[in-house]
């Protein structure tokens, strides 16, 4: 129940039609007692930096949820950010310090690896191909990096953007193997799927899953539907695999936590929300 | 049940902890399947002409309810305004017309107004007294004046500003007998407290109810409670009276017609709200 007491965290990007985050957090608001509440802002891109310093003038405003259009350039209007952002050159979670300046953090990716880790997968040291070096392909890869990998390969259709994140990632994590330039799955403890390809009927896998082993597992971030065409075939291979919307809610008490508010587990956090697909 | 085609009404002003509208309009809004929210934004003065222009780039915003300490400030920060806005002085909606521009009108009179007139009150040619020349007070002159009232006075403890108030009503309404200077209550068919008076235990009464006349009607804006001292010593001299939430809910089908938003009785309103006084 909306009053003159709720906090607000403003979920701003552009369009909103398409937004999940008001469906997971204002039910798990509700159920734990949290007098705060997510609000969608449609921004469109010119309007977009004087909004973000607006919104945070607000007394009432607890932080903020970034999603596109607005991941890459939110890194550029903030006076701090994590090492995370730096990575993954991308930032989708804002708050006001104390004193007023304003810190961004990247969840996409830990909400990725909290539900690999939380599936068993050992990550230390282990071999992983992150295809799709977009904004989520480079926040997964960051948190990979941050998660102790031993080595890292990256592509994207795009060359120059698979091989700027290389850049990134191995000025920060000298010690890991970063390779770029092909997506082979062929010896990797883990393949993630980081494309947008499967959220349309009819499309490309990401990648030739007949040269996937059994024993790898596979990760995706497109949540159009939970089994993906990409995941079914790599589970008729024989792989764990991990759904796109797990990425979604294991995020979520990573950002509770960073908006100081109560948190819950993921599969709390799930079993409240009230997400069609 | 916020969701990515919700749309927002802001509500704007500081502090917000005795917003009242949210529990108003959101459970309207669920009743009548209306894809919508009231949002409390807390904004300090400084930070409100950024705001207020940021907050209407929006792509989904229906429009915004103004409040303490903005009402004013917001006549001079829109494109157009109303008439009920340039003799009030102040503003309490915004919305955005279609070519970008911002409206600005004033509901506070128009709802004390509808209710009156609800009640069985005659306005025209009445003759009226307002006590209170701030922002209500201007509000109410206005929109009696916009009724067809006869005549009106005007009282305030900070003269100049009722003397104002009276400039800019008889520059718009030359027909109506403008009088300020005086609160005795004798001899007018409506005497409206449009003061704080009753906001806090041990106030004085705004006026003498001892000169109140038991035909004439008698209004209060006040709605810390709903029968104040005020409205208990007029009916004690036989008064009919409008409480101060009278005039809350009679504005808020003007404003959803504003908002082009589908409309409901103050009745209606009022069942369904969820106030705690």
């Amino acid at each position: 129940m909306i009053n003159g007491h709720t906090e607000l965290i403003a979920h701003i990007g552009y369009p909103t039609h398409t937004f999940k985050s008001p469906m997971i957090y204002n039910p798990y608001f509700e159920h734990a007692g949290v007098n705060a509440v997510v609000v969608p802002m449609g921004c469109r891109p010119a309007d977009y930096p004087v909004f973000l310093k607006s919104v945070f003038t607000l007394t009432n405003i607890r932080g903020a949820l970034i999603t596109m259009p607005h991941k890459v350039v939110t890194v550029g209007l903030l006076d701090e950010v994590t090492p995370n952002v730096t990575v993954a050159g991308a930032c989708n979670a804002v708050r006001r310090l104390e004193d007023g300046r304003l810190l961004g953090d990247m969840f996409d990716g830990a909400g990725f690896v909290r539900g690999v880790m939380r599936k068993g997968l050992a990550l230390d040291g282990a071999r992983v191909l992150v295809v799709g070096s977009g904004g989520v392909g480079c926040a997964i890869a960051a948190s990979l990096a941050g998660a102790g990998i031993g080595a890292i390969t990256l592509f994207d259709v795009n060359t120059a953007s698979a091989e700027a994140l290389g850049q990134r990632l191995q000025a920060a994590y000298p010690a890991i193997e970063v390779t770029t330039g092909h997506n082979d799955p062929a010896g990797f403890d883990l393949v993630v799927n980081a494309t947008p390809l499967g959220m349309k009927d009819g499309d490309p896998l990401p990648l030739d899953v007949s040269r996937l082993d059994a024993r790898t597992f596979v990760g995706e971030v497109v949540m159009k539907t939970e089994m993906t065409a990409f995941l079914a075939a790599a589970q008729a291979r024989g792989c764990r695999v991990q759904v796109g919307t797990d990425m979604l809610f294991e995020q979520i008490p990573a950002y509770l936590e960073f908006f100081g508010l109560p948190t819950a587990s993921a599969d709390l956090l799930r079993s409240l929300a009230r997400l069609s697909y």
